[in-house]
């Protein structure tokens, strides 16, 4: 089968075997896979990383022990946990601490032909919801994370900074939760994506201490110091993005004002899937390219395009 | 009255007329305060402070609106409020957007002889409480805040970074909650104060991913990436030290791993003023030096001192 191989920051290929599936494992064959800005770092060697990406995926169960899955379009989730560890007994699999990860920690990613996923990471996709829709179950997910570790009323007004994908995807859950989100960005066609209540360039000063609950998604290091600013006295700041490196904040402002900060990565899929299915998020905007899985070295040029949003890769 | 004048990083007098106390205020006559870290940076130059300083305190009430109060040995919180906002409202006069704060935000402070405050500000000394140990309410109650902003279970094994003033009270008061704490610091005998379960020399290198709960009040701006690496998966970072200036932090760890950091200043005074009667907190051993208060100098020099814990100033 045909694999996307990374390595020393070029994107080329590999013919591999067909993988063999473990007990309770699928084998799955790709029909769809989403580049994440994780691919993209993950190709300039971050985590010092080797193989095949892909962590964004819809795909058709071809073998598995659980036969009704056979034939069924899934998506998966992406932590591969062992069940065992103190995180793992707490439902916490997201956390193992010997789990490895889809396309980025020592599991092959889903821009191949085929992948592997233990069963139980499968999320049979219900109807209504298309394939081009459903890559995006995994980022919406990590976008809904925010809803089950911080409590948003209904009605409250919540600053979201960013409007790469993940802040437009931030955007669309807290407003289908019934936020009244004020989206902060640099484009105005993205903030259009959010559906938000309120959308502001973030072009000049930003409103001090104006939102019990700030979500900081914009990929860029000097926006958690201006997150902080932001957020009223006794509120909470959701960290939403990885920067590489290290980070200036000043702790002052974060001390005296009581401000919780909250770390924030990948959700459960069960959120996404009612949210997509329910139209309550609209995602088709947001693909802004479709290429065959052949030309992936142009596609992820393509996905490193300023201003480009989802970038699909699909197997022939 | 003879009060400290902080001024250009020198401790100076001045002789001022008594203050006039406000309708809803108490003219309090000062019995003993407390030197604070918080001091020695005011005269440092923080906040571009000038003026009398000092917020840690006890006094014998002497003029008051309500009579029962008069000829009462009282505590201050030291934060006076517009009872008119929104923080106010929610009874968080701690975070008035309109506050003073004694001895450090537009309000005269108790390096002095007399100082005023609303009389909703006093907490009467209960019996048990000597005037020496009363001085430590204040810093006492910023511990307990840790407990009224995060839940800590008994039985559990919290790590405290810190034997400072600030490191050993918190220590103290979350061992007379009942958590397992491991205390971490650079001095044995300040360890030895904080009756910590563990007491251990951060010398080397510190555990990874070992505590549900860390906090962090060493004062030092590198701790708080120490102090990231020591939090589980999932647990919570308390932030105790105002450091000035910026700090570095390596976001990753805390986004990957969902770490919750959470802010934490003043507290209230009902809890640190239990604790005291208790018994379960013994703050005796950490006053290492009194001085009267027309000797502040001094008292500010042997207070800046390596290893000087609490110094007190008496009026005479």
């Amino acid at each position: 089968m045909l694999a996307v191989h990374l390595e020393n920051g070029n994107v080329a290929f590999k013919r591999h075997a067909m993988p063999k599936r473990k007990s309770g494992y699928a084998l799955i064959r790709t029909l769809a896979a989403g580049i994440c800005n994780t691919d993209l770092e993950l190709r300039r060697g971050y985590y010092g990383f080797t193989g095949t990406p892909g962590h964004e995926f819809v795909g058709e169960v071809v073998e598995a022990d659980t036969t009704a899955l056979i034939g069924k379009r899934v998506v998966g989730e992406i932590n591969l946990a062992c069940g065992a560890c103190q995180y793992c007994a707490r439902g916490l699999g997201r956390h193992c601490l010997h789990r490895t990860v889809l396309g980025i920690v020592k599991h092959p990613g889903a821009f191949a032909d085929y992948l592997t996923l233990p069963e139980q990471n499968l999320h049979i996709i219900p109807v209504g919801i298309s394939i081009d829709e459903a890559v995006f179950v995994e980022p919406l997910a990590a976008a809904c994370e925010i809803l089950d570790q911080v409590k948003i009323a209904r009605g409250v007004r919540v600053a979201v900074l960013g409007d790469g994908k993940l802040g437009i995807l931030i955007a669309q859950a807290l407003t289908a939760h019934g936020a009244e989100v004020a989206h902060y960005g640099r484009h105005k066609s993205k903030l259009a994506l959010g559906r938000a209540a309120e959308t502001m360039l973030a072009d000049g000063k930003l409103p001090a201490m104006a939102f019990d609950t700030v979500v900081e998604a914009t990929g860029s290091p000097d926006a958690l110091r201006q997150a902080v600013a932001m957020t009223k006295p006794r509120g909470t700041l959701v960290m939403k993005s990885t920067v590489h490196g290290l980070v200036s904040i000043d702790t002052a402002p974060i001390i005296v004002h009581e401000i919780t900060l909250v770390g924030s990565r990948c959700g459960r899929f069960e959120p996404a899937l009612r949210l997509l299915k329910s139209g309550k998020v609209d995602v088709s905007a947001m693909i802004h390219d479709t290429f065959p899985l052949k030309d992936a070295p142009r596609a992820f040029h393509r996905a490193a395009e300023r201003g480009v949003l989802k970038v699909l890769l699909k197997p022939d």
